[in-house]
């Protein structure tokens, strides 16, 4: 059973302010609670209509309750209550993805889940992007949000102490096919409006470029970050 | 200005079942629209408020009327009636982007801008796959649509009848970076949740896979397709 309080206050965990000032987030739907029960983060409560298949411990939800507090056009089966982990420290020795203000949660989300597949382990936003823990975001990963460290910092900090080069992907610079990529390396995208930030461009060690665009002025980030996973990832295989 | 009428018609188009009684779809926005100008479709009327700034001829509409149409969380300035075109014949000797079941509007439209970056002009789609005349996949399309041809068919016919290689995406099967992609070829991806479909998986000649994914199960199938695309623009030029 989930009484009011829980659900009003599952709700309110919808907003980022929320779920700062609570330190907890929401988790929803087979697959992503799935992933979510093998990883080391702590969940405070499940709650699951009683066609969810599962030994774990749970409440049981209504189908009605369910769509009380769900995030989702359609429900499904299971959501649990998080607690926020603390963020660890990055790691600037290693292979990272770095975002220059990702707004779109589905796009973070997309851009986690490739990262993971690529065995890119280190997301690292700016201060603007959205909230990793946005309930869109969590679904578009696909349960890799519970096996990728994503952070939230000051870039340009960031990227002056790290010694790695520094892939910058912008509209002009070396085709990334012609581009030697080191391993490891960092490989900066800015959002799809503004780019990357003037600030950070003088850091930029490498500027790169994804050819092709004769017809059409830019790519979605999600898919720019794709591309640039991709080929990195082949040069190293 | 807008009568109700009219109102109301717009609204309508929203679905699908209506877009193909009424042989009419919707643009809206401004990238979009400016890129429907400059394409050959046919625009029945533009409604636009007061500071979208263009010298086409267009009806005045109030943010507050606009609000009533618009299919987006942030109206944007303009909307424009346009005559669905009449599809076209399937070019079978191009290279060509093909998609067994594509059910999220905005992934299809960010399938066809993908391609259309990477010179690929033919989408084709199964019969199944959702409309790209959905507001969503227009907006996501970000222009692109106009410059793309988007076929739905028949997946096996067309397949049987071409004699281009296929390039079929599986879970099993060679690393396309291993893989010498023909010019032209055709690309064939699977929904997300099903993969390719039983029967069309005789027909593919060349079974390939991108590799990674230790430790996630899949990647988003707008990502798996600019992929895919990058791979055969890489190898091509």
């Amino acid at each position: 059973m989930i009484n009011n309080r829980e659900i009003k206050l599952i709700n309110s965990l919808k907003r980022k302010k929320n779920r700062i000032e609570e330190g907890l987030f929401v988790v929803e739907g087979e697959k992503n609670v799935e992933e979510l029960i093998h990883s080391s983060f702590q969940i405070l409560d499940i709650y699951a209509t009683n066609n969810w298949n599962s030994e774990v411990e749970h409440h049981l939800i209504s189908e009605k309750d369910l769509g009380r507090v769900s995030s989702l056009t359609t429900p499904n089966k299971v959501i649990a209550l998080v607690k926020t982990p603390k963020q660890a420290s990055i790691n600037l020795n290693i292979t990272s993805l770095v975002i220059d203000g990702v707004n779109d949660p589905g796009n973070l989300g997309s851009i986690i889940r490739t990262a993971n597949w690529f065995g890119i382990n280190q997301v690292i936003c700016s201060n603007n992007s959205v909230d990793k823990f946005n309930p869109k975001t969590i679904m578009a990963s696909m349960g890799s949000i519970f096996k990728t460290n994503v952070f939230y910092t000051d870039l340009k900090n960031y990227l002056k102490e790290s010694k790695l080069p520094i892939y910058g992907a912008l509209l002009q610079g070396d085709s990334i096919y012609d581009t030697l990529f080191n391993d490891p390396s960092i490989l900066l995208l800015g959002s799809e409006s503004h780019g990357i930030s003037k600030e950070l461009i003088p850091l930029i060690t490498n500027k790169t470029t994804i050819p092709g665009g004769e017809n059409t002025e830019s790519l979605n980030l999600g898919v720019s970050a794709a591309i640039y996973c991709s080929e990195y990832f082949r040069q190293k295989n």
